[in-house]
């Protein structure tokens, strides 16, 4: 796996396959086993640094915060665990990544992550913030990908604000996961789909 | 305020005005303080009893573990937050609806309490987990009297599964709240109003 969040918040570039990618990359992961074992409450830069096999100085130096830490490893989870599908047609399209999603948080482990993302996200620092912000802005926008290319191929009308209609599709799934713990099965991704898809023109 | 949520973990059905409620109010109070102040991860029966002037001993005996204590301190925070509207007509019903979850969620110490619920509610606790279940089973499907009405009315046609025509109107606030912290402003009220309107037959 290749570090491709984009997202360096102590503006070091990692170059792939270059020692700092190899840092990050086991450092995030260690994080990710840390979080999903303790949660949030438990994280320190000690023991992710003992996990990865990394000095907690350099830990410490490239991510200067708990919350920084969680919030790149589980950007990058979430970057690489939810693929833009590309079926050839809407409906399915929104339909593989409904279930992406679905499987990513029906896992209590990875349900964890995102619990700690959201505790992250709320401390008093506006770096992080802006980090999570701007990658959701990007990883919604970059979903309604699955639009354009319906409407290219005649299928739909460019809809207006398409990222709304991603938002429409996904959030049942984390209010479900995060919040009232009703199950995420396939009547959930099928009218959910169905719903979404009767908003787009025809 | 009187006890309302009908949800006694200890079986022990609050009276309204009696010594039982007055004293399930004021721990239930406190743990909405403890918890805006320190999260979920500082929950003590200790500091809850403390503030509450109630003895440590009795808040063991009714609420046996934090995250009894939790779920029951936002379960009542929810029921009397969010009134259901009445307002004669279904969009300025969902309109109504969508801004006091939205106004609720706004607040970060209220942002807190449901980070405290979402991580109460994935410890290995069946009774609090069906508590949870319950409580937002019961919750959404008190908020779909506004399909009620209006079909009567002859606003609209009866919908089919109008409890998830409610997640669908309120996931994306929780959502946004919770994961991606994009604005919980008019634009998402109304677009989210129109779309859910625009998903049940006239």
């Amino acid at each position: 796996m290749v570090a491709r969040t984009g997202i360096e918040l102590d503006g070091v570039q990692a170059r792939t396959g270059g020692r700092s990618a190899r840092v990050r990359e086991a450092v995030l992961s260690a994080v990710r086993q840390e979080l999903m074992e303790d949660g949030y409450a438990g994280l320190s830069h000690i023991a992710v640094g003992r996990r990865a096999g990394v000095d907690p100085a350099t830990v410490y130096r490239r991510w200067p915060s708990r919350s920084r830490l969680a919030v790149d490893a589980i950007i990058e989870l979430a970057e690489n665990a939810v693929p833009l599908p590309d079926t050839g047609q809407l409906e399915s399209d929104l339909m593989a990544l409904h279930k992406s999603v679905s499987a990513l948080l029906a896992d209590e482990r990875t349900l964890r992550l995102f619990q700690a993302f959201s505790a992250a996200s709320i401390e008093q620092d506006p770096d992080v913030s802006e980090a999570l912000r701007a990658f959701w802005r990007r990883r919604i926008s970059a979903a309604t990908v699955v639009f354009d290319r319906a409407a290219d191929r005649g299928e739909i009308e460019r809809p207006r604000r398409p990222g709304e209609l991603i938002e429409q599709l996904v959030a049942p799934i984390y209010f479900r996961a995060l919040v009232t713990r009703a199950p995420l099965d396939r009547h959930l991704t099928n009218h959910s789909v169905a719903r979404v898809r009767s908003l787009v023109p025809m």
